[in-house]
């Protein structure tokens, strides 16, 4: 049993790790931090969480000591606070973007500010088991990946490293819930505004092309990545139409060839590509909840075109279900540990 | 060819009487205020009037003279203005409910305030030209409905009027859109709390009981009614179920009778009680930017029931459409000017 | 463990009493059956279940002796199969309206046919936990209620039996979605025409209505009440505004009371009535995927009428996981197993 | 005045030109069929058009002739009938795809039959005003285009026609409503199923590449496009998100002085790019009903590439508006006449 502390935990990747964590079977949840509702109670923000916890919020100054801590805070803000954090914790795991590049200037070139922490770039682990799982087994820091990187890097490292696709023109084209830009409402989150859209808010510039361009820079590669963000009507969920070209002929069971050898075991990544049902590719509302990342795939002969499709719930194995994936991986235990919900359907 | 300004005219309830307006055939929009974007394109909240209009916000302190003033205004603040507006225009239409009640302690009792303008409150026709059609031709001052209100009002006229049903129970279960609780975002209308949801944010002590009791209490009618409100996944629409008992036996036929009599020849009333169809009774959905109230009903014989079912835009008749058609009433004009937009399906 | 068998498991309760099954700890489901797609697998349908089993369906013909057997067929079907059901299995639930009702004239009135088995009527036991936990508890035969029963039976015991409200007048406003009218696809369930309803499918004559009237029937009491269902946006989730009247003044304080002795130990049942934040009172939405029935009430002063809210998700608490719970009863199990998802938030 | 007849009328598109029809100044609508509904109402299926019509369905053997005739019918059908249409009728325009493509061998190679009346491929003028005003004026037939293929060419027209982008790799990430495929329910389109997703259902091999080839194809160019439609949670719209790379460095003003010189003068295409507000590139949801094309763009400075988003109502512009906008210009018409809706606000 090891103790456990959520610093911002009123936001909804705070709310998520709350949940996956109540009910995990090795953890204890010591304390919970927010900046705006001290005192309050935990459920006030999240309501599933009623009669499962009498958690109230803490001022982030009076946290203690526990085992490990996970860390909700805003791009900016963690980086200010980790000498503080890593004397409290053994373990620290960050959901923000602060320790997720591991070169300075590349934190300075996409977020537009200095770095206050640099030395701690390359302490952290970047946070995907199944691109790191041996480093994060040994890590005692570990940052957690953005959520449109960890499905692009899911998507695309297999056939990167098998070497199928030009690596000069990827384009990503994400479709994006709204609980992806926080709990916090504003006028362009009024339900009015914001049902039913297609909203391109992000054509190109998009941050987490560093992770995903750092990620995908092994073994020599050096692969350039265009990201389009959409926001569509969806709460919960992230899809990402992934195209790409070949870099040959090749044929669709190649690419099988590739998820599988590099995937097969993996608990989490599921290849999902039908010959029938409705559910013939990754869809993100039966992921709901799940830490599931599915992917399919298809190859537009007419053009030579891979059509790469990577779904995910943007809260779970996009934030904090990774997370605890992690958590488990650094204490010992099974990688599983409280993220075998397996999803709604209909829902 | 008349000019017409709107006070308030960034709101939803403004923007309606804008693209209303715009179209509308006798009339020119002079001005549009709004208190917090002075300066601003009126299309910058109102992207659907892109290329229809070049209107810019004034400040209402600025507005000058005109032949029809449109009030959009949070609920007590016209009150405030209203020598001004009268001065400034020779009609005047306030879609707030500062005007809507006959008496000032109706007013203090739903409203908690002191009226500043009782005088006024007999010079305010009810704007309900089913109702009032002969007052509204003669009128100056109009206060338009609220949305609840004249819906329900509408739904319950003919049968309160032909004495069928009991007025001691009389229950209105409104079913909401999210664009009636106006423009502005706050956290709960936050799109991931707001969408789907099923909330009945106010159970009981809705402040349009005030209006639908004043207008059902003619002929020594003394009805008592009471509302339930619940918001659900709908961003424009409002439908009323009202659960009523029959005073005696009777059939569907003089139910029938009853609309029949009262609104054959009402240009914007429906009654939609289909035999076959998806369609059977009245839906919100497809009644979006029209001016139409639907109206339909069932005798439920084993508790002799009388179900009615009415269905509206909240913005169109349930607003600024239903001002419109005050408007053309009082002008003179044809009273469906700028009104018979058919509504989308599918939507 | 137990040997547990499933009959109609293509459709929406089957899917998530498998959902449950497979999860449950003392549970190893041996069949499944499928009039429609023998020979395929489960996960077709049920693309959640994907990586978690590898179950195909049986023809029903072949079906061999199990420990428990879930029936989830259309109303009708089973009573023609029960004599065969009840000799392949130690304990039969049956999902589906043929047990429900104890009097054969009760089912002909309401279902409109001939019941083909009524010396089984009075042996099976209506499976909710809240109300006949010590007959489930020694029950082989239980008879899964109604999704709108089953909270709207919960929602107005306590009061019945506080002899708080006139039974009279008790009416039934429920809010219902898509997934409730099963898993094949129609026109008027197409998606154009089903998206965005405020469809009041049922205003009268709602079947339910027998089971309700059955529950509450006890101690003497003769409630009659009066069903109007709405079909609205939302797949799964069920939610019923109960309109009641006073029997005589008294506070919120005494309601509170009458829930808390009726319901203060049970697992499922939480009363939701909250001063602050937006999921004041029970919303479905929360709840999916859960086992919850959340209840809420707000006392009408001024017409002396109680309003009771509550929510469930319709294929969980409504079906298959209050069936599950009734399964845990019958087996001597934690009434609790499988069945603690806390549901999600945002969603 | 002109006589109009519809066949094919009971499903989406023929309800959209109903509608459009109906409010047109100039035309009187005589007969309109339907296979499956002889003798029935077509408010029946367009519930939106009660009050508006007294229209029957009558069966295609007996239609009359007519000025001009609308043919909405599955791809395939229309061919066998164009002797009997162009003789009933002095103007025909076709909304299906039979007479989209020029040759007869692109007809066999995406639609995977044989053409059955080749000889009037080159007799029907491809319905895209912008591009072919002068033809149309002056046509007898008319093929509709496709919706994600007129989308698709007016967004791309001016870039290519200026040859600013690379012509190799041109991709279209189109994201789809429901109302897109059709009136007739499936299992697929049943309301659970299709509710919240975002479902690649055709990653590649979308037909109507042969369209958006053949109409870029001018002027030597040879433009090679690859598309993927997601089908998302919408009912009526139609998104493109176009992911181009550019030819050269060049700045964002030499893309708009390409729009402005191509579309400056289009009635119903709005460039839509702006600095502020929540509806800065286009979207579909303010396009419902509205026969506009809005366009906007983005330079991805970091990969040279360039983002077009284009967004259509697909039952208006992208098939029936623009069907009426053809007539117009076919009968010598205002472009505009019955096609001035603005579109609602919110939604």
């Amino acid at each position: 049993m090891i103790t456990v502390s959520v610093v911002g935990g009123s936001g909804y990747a705070g709310g998520e790790l709350l949940r996956l964590l109540l009910q995990h079977p090795k953890v204890k949840i010591k304390e919970v931090t927010s900046r705006r509702y001290v005192g309050e109670s935990v459920t006030l923000h999240h309501p599933n969480l009623r009669g499962q916890t009498d958690l109230y919020y803490k001022n982030i100054d009076k946290l203690s000591s526990c085992d490990v801590l996970f860390i909700s805070l805003p791009n900016g803000v963690s980086m200010n606070y980790m000498d503080k954090f890593t004397k409290l914790a053994k373990y620290v795991i960050d959901l923000g973007a602060d320790f997720r590049l591991n070169s300075e200037s590349s934190w300075s070139k996409w977020y537009k500010t200095e770095h206050q922490k640099p030395d701690f770039l390359n302490k952290f682990v970047y946070g995907v088991p199944e691109l790191h799982r041996n480093e994060i087994i040994k890590a005692k820091l570990v940052a957690g990946p953005g959520c449109e990187a960890i499905v692009t890097i899911l998507s695309l490292f297999p056939v990167v490293k098998h070497k199928l696709i030009n690596l000069d023109k990827i384009i990503i084209d994400a479709k994006m819930g709204s609980s992806q830009s926080g709990s916090k409402g504003t006028d362009s989150s009024h339900h009015p505004e914001r049902s039913g859209v297609v909203r391109t808010y992000m054509p190109s510039g998009h941050r987490h092309t560093a992770e995903i361009e750092q990620e995908l820079s092994f073994a020599g590669f050096n692969p350039k990545v265009s990201i389009t963000a959409t926001a569509i009507e969806m709460v919960r969920g992230l899809l990402v139409t992934i195209h790409t070209f070949l870099n040959k002929y090749i044929e669709e069971k190649d690419i099988w060839q590739a998820y599988r050898t590099e995937f097969a075991k993996e608990p989490f990544i599921r290849i999902v590509k039908m010959k029938s049902g409705f559910y013939r590719f990754p869809e993100p509302k039966i992921l709901q909840g799940t830490n599931y990342c599915d992917i399919g795939f298809e190859i537009d002969k007419y053009t030579n075109r891979l059509v790469i499709i990577g779904a995910i719930d943007n809260l779970t194995k996009g934030t904090a279900g990774n997370a605890v994936q992690c958590m488990n991986l650094m204490c010992g235990y099974d990688e599983k540990l409280s993220l075998e919900f397996t999803g709604l359907h209909p829902i």
